[in-house]
C-alpha cells in the first residue's frame, strides 16, 4: 500500500513536473499574446520541429493568434558573407528600439546545414541587442531545405507580430535562392554591399539587386569612405537601368558604417520614407493583401502534402512503390495513382 | 415517326462522326503502342491540357502505358537565343535517324506567353526533320508557369518513350530556371554557345555552365572558326575549374557548324561514348531509378493538388476565404485549417 502510494505521488509530482516543463499549446498561444519572449520561443521551436505532434501544437497556436500583420513593417537584409551583416543589424536594430519599436530579427540560411554552422552560430553576435528586452533574436534552424525554410520563415514572422513585434528584420545569405522566398515576405528589401569589390566579386546576382528597394554600402569608413562614395555614384547608376518598382518607390543607395554608426539613422529614414509612400498610395495595402492569399495558399499545400505523407498506410505504400519504381516493375504514373486512390478511400 | 427515325439516325451519324474525332483514352494508348504519330500527337494535347476530363483521359494513357525509358537515351539542349539550336537539332537528328535512331523533339520554353512567340512558332523550323519519318516533333504550349512545363515535358518524354523514340531531345532556352527541370530529366545535357561573345554577354548563367556534360561551340565556321577555336581553349579551361560530376564524366569542349554540317558527328561521338561510360559504370541505371522516385512524387503531388483544387465544395470555400484573408478578416492559417477540415471530410 504505501508502495503504491509512493508510486503514485511519484508519477503525479513526475505528470506535474511535465506539465510545468511542457506548456500546452493554449498556454504558449495566451504567452504570445502577452507578448511573453519564452511562450513565443517556444512556439518557434514547434514550428521549426518537423515531429507531428509539435506541428499539431504549432498549428493550433498560427490558427488561433490573432495578426492582421497592417501595424508592422517586414524588412528583409541580405549580402554576401563578410559584407557585416550582423554588425549592421545590431546597430540598426538598438536604433529601432531607441525609438520606442520592437524589433524581432529572423535570419534565414539554408546553407548552413552545408557549411555545418549557422550564421548566428556566432554566439557573440548581437551581443547588446540579445540584451535589449525590446528586441528578440532567432537563429535560422539547420539542416532544412529551402521549402521548409520559407515555411517557417513566414510562420515565424506571423508569431512575431502576434507577440507584438511591429519591425520584423528577416536576415538572408546573399549566395542562394533565400532571397526570393523573403523577397515575397517582406514589404522593404535592404542589399548590403561592400566598396572597392567588383559586383562579381561580392557574388551577388543581378536579379538579387533587382529586387533591392535600397543598397546601403557598408563599412564606409578609415581608408574606405572614397572608395564607399564612388560604389554609391556606380550603383546608382545602375540601380536606373532597372525598370520601375510598381510600389513608385526609386530604390536608393546609401553609405554606412556599423562601426562608426555613421549613416545608419538616414537608411532609417529611407525605409521610412518608403513606408509612408507605400502608406499613402496603397501599395502596402495591397501588397499585404496578396501576401496574405499566397500565404494561404502556400499553408494549404504545406498541410495537404504533410497529411498525405503521414498517412500511416501511405507510408508503407510508398515505400514499397518505390523500391517498384526504381527496379521498373510499375510506371511512376501508375503507382502515383495507386497511392492516390488508397489515399482518398482512407482519409 | 419518320421525324424521329430521322432524328435518330441524324443523332447516330454524329454520334458516330464524334467518336472517329475523338479517339477514347484506350485507342490513344493501343495508337502510342503501335507507334502511330497522330495519336502521340493527340496525347501530348490531352496532357498539355488544363481541362479535367482531358487530364483524365491523359492519365489514362500514362497509367497505362508500359514504358522503362531503359533503352532510351534522353539529351537536353540550351542555349541562348540566337545561338542557333534549332538549325543544330536539325541537322543533329538528321544524323541520328540515318543512324537508325527514332528521334523526338521536345521542347521548353516557359517564356514564350510572355515573348508572345513560341521558339518553333517559326513554321520554317526544322522543315527537313519535320518530314522524317522517325523523327517527331513537338512545339512547346505557351502560356504555362514553369511547374506546368515541367510537369508536362516528364510526361511527354515518358509517352514519346512509349510510341517507340529511342533519342529524346529536350530543347530549351538558356535564360531562365527551366534548365534546372531538363537538366533533372535527362541523361546528358549539351550547351550550345557561340564565339567572339563574353560570357556575360551570352547571357549564361554560371549554374548553367557548372550542369553541362557538353559545350559545342555552334557557327564556327568561315571566319568564326578561328575565334571559334580560341573559344573551345578557353571554355575548356573554364570547365576545368567546376568539381567533378558523379557520373565519372569529363565534360568536354567541341566546335560545329550546323551550316555546314562539321562537328555533327563528334557531337554524337562525345555523346554516344558518354553513353558508353554511365551504361558500364552503372551511373545511368542509378540515374534512372532516382529519376523514376522523383517522377512518382512529382507526379503525386501534382495529382493531389489537382485534386484539391478541383473540389467544387472547396473551389468555392476557396474563393470566400480568399477574400476573408486579403481582408484580415481571418489569418491564412486559420483558413487553411478550415479548407484542409472540409477536404478531409468530402473526399
Amino acid at each position: 500500500m504505501s508502495t503504491s502510494r509512493n508510486i503514485d505521488s511519484k508519477s503525479a509530482s513526475r505528470v506535474q513536473k511535465q506539465r510545468k516543463q511542457v506548456p500546452t499549446a493554449e498556454e504558449l498561444l495566451q504567452g504570445i499574446i502577452r507578448g511573453d519572449k519564452t511562450a513565443l520561443a517556444r512556439a518557434l521551436t514547434l514550428v521549426e520541429s518537423t515531429k507531428k505532434q509539435h506541428q499539431k501544437k504549432a498549428n493550433y497556436i498560427l490558427d488561433n493568434s490573432l495578426n492582421s500583420g497592417k501595424e508592422s513593417i517586414r524588412i528583409g537584409i541580405t549580402g554576401v558573407p563578410g559584407v557585416g551583416k550582423s554588425t549592421f543589424i545590431e546597430t540598426f536594430g538598438k536604433l529601432l528600439t531607441s525609438l520606442g519599436k520592437k524589433v524581432a530579427v529572423l535570419t534565414i540560411d539554408p546553407t548552413s546545414s552545408l557549411s555545418k554552422g549557422s550564421i548566428l552560430g556566432d554566439k557573440t553576435r548581437m551581443e547588446e541587442l540579445v540584451r535589449d528586452p525590446n528586441a528578440f533574436i532567432r537563429p535560422s534552424p539547420s539542416g532544412t531545405s529551402l521549402g521548409g525554410v520559407a515555411r517557417k520563415t513566414r510562420e515565424s514572422i506571423f508569431l512575431c507580430e502576434a507577440a507584438g513585434y511591429n519591425c520584423i528584420l528577416v536576415e538572408t545569405v546573399g549566395v542562394g535562392q533565400s532571397e526570393t522566398a523573403v523577397h515575397s515576405m517582406v514589404d522593404f528589401f535592404l542589399l548590403l554591399k561592400l566598396a572597392g569589390a567588383g559586383d562579381e566579386l561580392q557574388g551577388i546576382k543581378r536579379g538579387i539587386m533587382e529586387m533591392a528597394d535600397g543598397i546601403a554600402i557598408n563599412k564606409a569608413d578609415g581608408e574606405n569612405l572614397k572608395r564607399a562614395k564612388r560604389a554609391q555614384t556606380e550603383f546608382n547608376r545602375a540601380l536606373h537601368l532597372f525598370p520601375p518598382k510598381p510600389s513608385g518607390w526609386i530604390p536608393k543607395v546609401l553609405t554606412c558604417s556599423s562601426l562608426e554608426n555613421t549613416g545608419i539613422q538616414e537608411i532609417w529614414e529611407m525605409i521610412d520614407s518608403f513606408f509612408t509612400l507605400v502608406r499613402e498610395d496603397g501599395f502596402l495595402e495591397k501588397t499585404r493583401q496578396e501576401q496574405n492569399k499566397k500565404w494561404l495558399l502556400n499553408t494549404l499545400e504545406d498541410r495537404l502534402l504533410t497529411d498525405f505523407y503521414e498517412n500511416p498506410g501511405i507510408k508503407k505504400e510508398l515505400d514499397r512503390l518505390l523500391i517498384e519504381v526504381a527496379e521498373n516493375k510499375i510506371s511512376p504514373f501508375k503507382a502515383a495513382d495507386q497511392l492516390l486512390e488508397r489515399y482518398q478511400k482512407k482519409v
